[in-house]
C-alpha cells in the first residue's frame, strides 16, 4: 500500500456512538506487525459465562486462524472462564504452512497466559499481507500491557486497530427494549474489497449483553449472514480470512432462551440490523467506490435464482464501470441475468434504475427517457430492481462501482 | 464509443494470408446500421452441398438470431441450395422483444431471395449495441449489390465488417496434407471482451473445403470448443450474442467420413489450432489489455476442477489488477484456488510464474526472488502454472490484464 488513502467519498459522517457492553472489554496497541505509527493489534476479553459464535470464509486455503477458531467452535469448551479474541492487522499469516499453525498456537498461549484462560477459549484473527510469517513474538511481547489496559468503551479504539486499507472504521449498534428488558448489541468491522487478500479482509466482531445459549446464538448469527455479510460484494473475490465472531455476554438482564419468541425475534431483527449496516459500511469503503448500488431482484424462480442474478449484476465488471461512467446502461443489466445461470424469460424481464421504469416486455418502455435515467446515475446511491416475471423469489445483493483508484489501488506494486 | 480506439500492443503484426475454400465467397458492404465510414455488413455465401455447424452462447436472454440459428441447426435442412450466413455489426438486436424477430425474418427472407434458397438455409448474427431496434431495411437494401460482388478472396474484409470494439482483425487458416488429400481451414472472428455486449461479442466464422457430414461436423466443432473459446475470458462476461460456425464446402479433395481415422485426426487437430488461434487473438484484444496471461492448472482432483481453478484465477480482477501492474502477487492465485469451488490442499500447492517457482508446500519457496518474479512480470506474455498436487485433472486457460484502459472504453457514456 503506497501511503494513505482518502476517505471514501461513501463514509459515514462519524463513527456512530456505541452501546457499552457489559463484560466485552477491548484494548490495543502499536505493536509493529507491519505498520508504523498506528494500533496493528486488538485483544477483547469476554466475561465468564460469555457465548462465542462464528461464520467463516468457505475458501479452501483459509488461514490457521480460521481454521483455529472452526476447530474451537466446533466443540465450544466450557466458559466459566470467559473467552478472548486478538486481532492483528498488517500481516494475514495465511499460506505460511505450517509456520502459520505455530504464530496462531503462540498467540493462544500467550493470551490464555495473560488473562488466566484455556487456550481453547482464545480466538484470533489476523489481517493484512499473506505468505508472510507472522511476526507473532511482538504481538506476544504486547499482551501483558493490553491486558492491564482493557476497557468496555474503547470499542472505536478496536475497531481502527483492525483496519488495514479501510479508510474509516466501521461500527454500529442497537439498544432495544424487549419483554425480558432491554438488549444492547455493538459491533464493529473492517474490510475494503469483498476480499484484497494481502491488505484487506472483511472482519466482522459484534458484542450483546444479552444471555444466549450457544447454539442458539449460532442459529441466530448464522441465520442473519445470507441477507447481510454474504449479500455484499466488491470485486466477487473470496477471502483466505473473512471472520464474523458474536459474543453474548449475558451481563444484560435480557436471556434469549428460544429464537421463536417476543424476545428471540426481537433480538433477531436487531442483530441483523447491526449486520446490514456494518455490511452496508463494509461496501461504502469498496476499494475506489464513488456509488452504493442496490440490486433488487424480485419474481425470480426462487430465492436462490434471485440470489444468483442478483450477484451476477453485482459483480459483473462491465456492469460495474458503467455504474462509475453514470451510463444507465440496462443492456448490461439483461446481459448480467442472462449469464447467471438462473431461468429467466427475455419477454418477462422488467428493469428498473430508482424509480424509472427502464424495460419491460423484453424491451425497452416506451415511455423510457435516456435524459432522465442518466440525471439518476449521476446520484451516489443507486438502486437496480430486476423482476424476473417469473415466481416469487427474490433477493437483494449490495456492491459499489469500478473505478480507476480500485485499479490504482490492487495493481500498485506492494511496498 | 467515442472514437476509435489505439490498436492493441498485443495485436499479431499483420492479417493472415488465408487459405482461399472453395465454395465459400464473401462481400461486405457499408450499410450505415449505426457505424458511418466502414463496412457494417457480411454475406457469405456457401456452395451447394455444404453442411453447417454451430455452437452459441449459453445466455438466458440470448439474441433472437442465436435463437434462430440454433433452431435452424437442430433440424438441418437440405443442403441442396447451399446456404448463407449474414452479418451485421453496429446493433446486437438483442432485447429487442418481437421486433428483434421481425428483423430477423426479414434479414433472412432477404438473403433467401438474392442467393435462391430457402430461409431456413440463412443463418444471422447482429453485434453491437443492444436494446435499439435494428434498421434491417438498410441491410436488406444491401443485399443485392452484396450477392454480386461476392468473391471467395474477400476473408479479410469480412473479417473487419464484423468488427465493433475490436482493435484489429482476426484471422487464422490452416492447409493440411492427409491421405485424403489436401484440407484448407479459415476462419475469422471478432470479440474484444469476453463480451461487451453494447459493443462487442464474439463471433467465429471457419470454413473448410473438407466434406464433412453434418453431424460429425457438428461433433468435432463442439469437441474443439471447450479448450479454446470457452478457455478464454476477458472479463468473465458472457455474452447475449456469441456464435462460433463452421462450414464444410465439400469442395476440396478430401472427405472426413469419420472422427476416428487418420484424416479425421488431422481435421480435428487443425481445426483446433485455427480456433486456439483466433481465441488467442480474441484475448489479445480484450479491451485494454497489455499483458496476455496462461493459466495452467495441474494435479487437479479432475478436468473440471482444474477448470473452476484456471479460470477463478484467469477472471479474478485483483490477480489481473495485479498483472497489470507487474506485481508477482502470488498471494492473490492462492486466493484464487481458495475460491474456486474445487478441492485443495493448501499444503500441496504449487505455483510458477514462468519458470519460476514461487510457492510449494503451503509457503513460499526458500528459492524465492520477488526480484526474478517482478522482472518476468515485466513480460507482455505470462504464464501462471498452479499444481495442485492432488491427482491428474488439467486444464489451460487465457486472460489478459485488468487496466485503467479497460474502464475507460467501458465507463464511457455510449455515445
Amino acid at each position: 500500500m503506497a501511503g494513505k488513502l482518502p476517505v471514501s467519498p461513501l463514509a459515514p459522517a462519524s463513527f456512530p456512538d456505541l452501546p457499552v457492553i457489559e463484560g466485552a472489554s477491548f484494548a490495543t496497541a502499536a505493536a509493529g506487525v507491519r505498520y508504523a505509527g498506528r494500533t496493528d493489534v486488538m485483544l477483547c476479553r469476554l466475561a465468564p459465562g460469555s457465548t462465542v459464535a462464528g461464520v467463516f470464509t468457505t475458501s479452501a486455503t483459509r488461514s490457521s486462524s480460521v481454521l483455529d477458531c472452526q476447530s474451537k467452535l466446533a466443540a465450544p469448551a466450557e466458559s466459566d472462564l470467559g473467552a478472548a479474541i486478538l486481532v492483528n492487522s498488517g500481516n494475514a499469516n495465511a499460506f505460511t504452512g505450517r509456520a502459520g499453525d505455530d504464530s496462531v498456537e503462540a498467540v493462544c498461549a500467550g493470551v490464555a497466559g495473560v488473562l488466566d484462560l484455556p487456550a481453547s477459549r482464545v480466538f484470533t484473527a489476523s489481517t493484512g499481507v499473506i505468505g508472510e510469517r507472522l511476526a507473532h513474538d511482538r504481538i506476544v511481547a504486547a499482551l501483558q500491557t493490553l491486558s492491564t489496559n482493557l476497557s468496555e468503551d474503547a470499542g472505536e479504539d478496536a475497531a481502527r486497530a483492525i483496519m488495514t486499507t479501510d479508510t474509516y472504521p466501521k461500527g454500529a449498534g442497537r439498544v432495544i427494549e424487549t419483554e425480558a428488558g432491554p438488549i444492547r448489541i455493538a459491533g464493529f468491522a473492517k474490510g475494503s474489497g469483498m476480499i484484497a487478500p494481502d491488505m484487506a479482509t472483511m472482519l466482522v466482531y459484534i458484542f450483546t449483553d444479552a444471555a444466549v445459549p450457544q447454539p442458539l446464538l449460532q442459529e441466530i448469527l448464522a441465520g442473519a449472514t445470507p441477507s447481510t455479510f454474504n449479500a455484499i460484494t466488491v470485486d466477487g473475490d473470496t477471502s483466505t480470512s473473512d471472520s464474523l465472531m458474536l459474543a453474548a455476554t449475558g451481563k444484560g438482564p435480557a436471556r434469549v432462551e428460544e429464537a421463536v419468541s417476543a424476545t428471540g425475534t426481537a433480538f433477531a431483527e436487531a442483530l441483523h440490523a447491526v449486520m446490514l449496516d456494518l455490511a452496508h459500511q463494509v461496501v461504502r469503503d469498496g476499494e475506489g467506490a464513488t456509488k452504493f448500488v442496490e440490486v433488487a431482484v424480485s419474481g425470480a424462480r426462487d430465492d436462490a435464482d434471485a440470489r444468483r442474478v442478483a450477484l451476477s449484476i453485482a459483480n459483473s465488471p462491465l456492469v460495474k464501470t458503467a455504474i462509475a461512467g453514470e451510463d444507465p446502461n440496462w443492456g448490461r443489466v439483461v446481459m448480467a441475468v442472462g449469464k447467471s445461470g438462473a431461468e429467466a424469460d427475455r419477454d418477462a424481464l422488467t428493469i428498473r434504475f430508482g424509480d424509472i421504469l427502464v424495460a419491460e416486455k423484453g424491451w425497452v418502455s416506451p415511455d423510457y427517457s435516456e435524459d432522465t435515467a442518466a440525471a439518476y446515475m449521476k446520484g451516489q446511491d443507486l438502486r437496480i430492481a430486476v423482476d424476473l416475471g417469473l415466481a416469487s423469489g427474490a433477493f437483494t445483493a449490495w456492491t459499489c462501482d469500478l473505478t480507476h483508484a480500485y485499479i490504482d489501488i490492487n495493481a500498485d506494486y506492494r511496498s
